[in-house]
């Protein structure tokens, strides 16, 4: 992360410096007829599910506090991914998990990541005073064991593992994160941020089970095309879940919210047969692009992939030429020229393709 | 606020002491028939504006990620509150603000706040590390003016106001908060937090416009009588804004409830009506709460009341056998024998009146 010392007036003194150093969250809306830049499902809940989650929404009361941790939906979260219903944490998007997991294990002590890695990470841990420190990962984006293990010597503070990774959409073997846990031990919170894991049909959540300092992130924001209800939720132990709820806010999941999660757990079919055909999209895709006298596809275990061009802010701008939003990842670590593509509908894929095809200086 | 020490096991050693030494936050959700304990609205949000609400819901993509800062949300709350909404940020409930407040302004740094006072002031403090300090209000539950000032002089970091005063009820008039906010100067961010003003008739405003380190704080969740949506906003300079909005997470409010208050917004006449109606119901309760034997009801400008009675525990519990449901407060400093009494409809009112005039002991 780069930051800046921005000259603030005095009047502004009371804000910490850690916060005044640190830039805002990278993201620019940009409005296109085809928008590959989120990672969001190309498929919106279906329309009957919708409707039934408004039913049983307008049924509950508005104007009272919802339930103070939402233990039912907790409960249903933990039925679903057959876990102790009183090591699951909810929260309005996984974002806001990675905030409160900073508070929780990294003011004043340090976050252990990667580099490229995403940017909540380093944003919460530059703002709230965490030590921040990322090993580079290797050039096949593969983890780096040993730089990992020498940095897991310190501690405490929180270390995040992400599978598969994001912006590069690599999947690392169960036997490698497991390394990185058991050198983690009991001086770190560790994390393993599984939001894409529909995608690569892989599944860490052994490495947490039994263990009172690990920790599984999941969301509902990617695979379960509920990007705009906002729930990402935390699998762990009794103990550190203990914890963890105390810096949640009181009441944080809203009524709808929770009445619109409870269906989609009632109703999850939809979810492994859409990632199927993100999945095959995917290959089509690569596939596709290999064909690209200049650009070069990554492989990928997720819902996006990178796609590395001699130029990625021409590149970026005639895709928005085409009609085709994808987001920039150029400045991060071994990501030169890249950009990062989500997969989309058929269609959208098609637009996406026909213009990369086009493009052969950026 | 008392703090334990708990012996956890070495696996939560990565835990920060903070977090491990302060208390949950303290509410236990007990079913009665009748619920005047969370300051609620006792009217539901009118069902012609929640299937209005839920029509537009559907018509968004939930897919889809939200407005990255709710823009358009931010927008008419600026326009309904007269502000520069670039001055405007949104949370899901304004407990969230006050996490975010503290990381900003409070970590490392000081809380100044009156006792008693809100628990969430308290707690966000202590978990995040910031130094509390806490001023004694006065007996009749005016602001301590000298003691704030002494503290004032110290800082930087964030100093609360709560116009009217939670769980007192009492409202300082402007001239003694304007006092405090001029001696606050530019070492502290400073906030008036005006949860309750639709039941004062007060509107502060005018002590945070123009000033770039001050900052409104109000919610949806209590004469808006939507609690269930978790909605809180701050009114600050855009300077501010931009500070504080790195520490909001990015799509913080979800599409539905972007849709609910947008629709609460163009149709706000129901709030003004609806807390007069509870204004009028105070006064009756107060009125007829001077006919009891015990209990001594105190004045309020608010949606609720204290009561102090010769037991606070014993009338909390015999108020749960006759159904309804208050909240005690007996703890807090000058609070002795106090229960807090939400305003309610007026046979939910009588209920508990009635109940009240057969405790003498509790």
């Amino acid at each position: 992360m780069t930051t800046s010392d921005p000259i603030l007036p005095d009047s502004l003194a009371s804000v910490r410096a850690d916060v005044r150093r640190t830039p805002a969250y990278p993201f620019t809306p940009i409005d296109t007829p085809v928008k590959l830049d989120q990672n969001e499902s190309p498929l919106d809940f279906p329309e009957d599910l919708k409707r039934l989650a408004l039913e049983r929404a307008v049924q509950k009361p508005w104007n009272r506090y919802p339930d103070l941790n939402a233990d039912t939906l907790r409960e249903k979260i933990a039925q679903f991914e057959d876990w102790d219903p009183r090591g699951v944490i909810v929260t309005p998007g996984s974002n806001v998990l990675i905030k409160l997991l900073t508070e929780m294990s990294g003011i004043g002590q340090t976050v252990l990541t990667v580099k490229p890695t995403f940017a909540v990470y380093e944003l919460e841990a530059l703002m709230l005073g965490a030590k921040l420190v990322e090993v580079p990962l290797n050039e096949d984006f593969s983890l780096p064991l040993q730089g990992l293990e020498r940095e897991l010597q310190g501690g405490p503070g929180v270390f995040y593992v992400t599978e598969p990774h994001a912006p590069t959409g690599f999947l690392d073997t169960e036997s490698d994160v497991a390394r990185l846990v058991e050198a983690a031990g009991e001086r770190w919170t560790t994390v393993i941020d599984e939001a894409y894991h529909q995608y690569s049909g892989s599944d860490y959540r052994n490495l947490a089970r039994g263990h009172e300092n690990r920790l599984i992130v999941r969301t509902f924001s990617k695979a379960w095309g509920l990007a705009g209800l906002r729930l990402g939720y935390a699998l762990t132990s009794p103990a550190l879940a203990s914890e963890l709820q105390k810096l949640v806010p009181a009441f944080n999941i809203n009524v709808m919210t929770q009445a619109a999660i409870e269906v989609a757990l009632e109703y999850p079919e939809y979810v492994r047969e859409r990632a199927q055909a993100t999945v095959a999209e995917r290959g089509r895709m690569l596939e596709a692009l290999r064909a690209h006298p200049t650009w070069r596809a990554l492989p990928s275990s997720t819902n996006f992939f990178l796609v590395r061009t001699p130029d990625a802010g021409a590149a970026y701008q005639a895709l928005i030429d085409h009609g085709v939003l994808t987001r920039r990842q150029d400045k991060g670590y071994l990501l030169e020229g890249c950009l990062r593509v989500s997969v989309g509908l058929p269609e959208e894929n098609d637009r996406f393709l026909a213009a990369a095809m086009q493009i052969q200086a950026g």
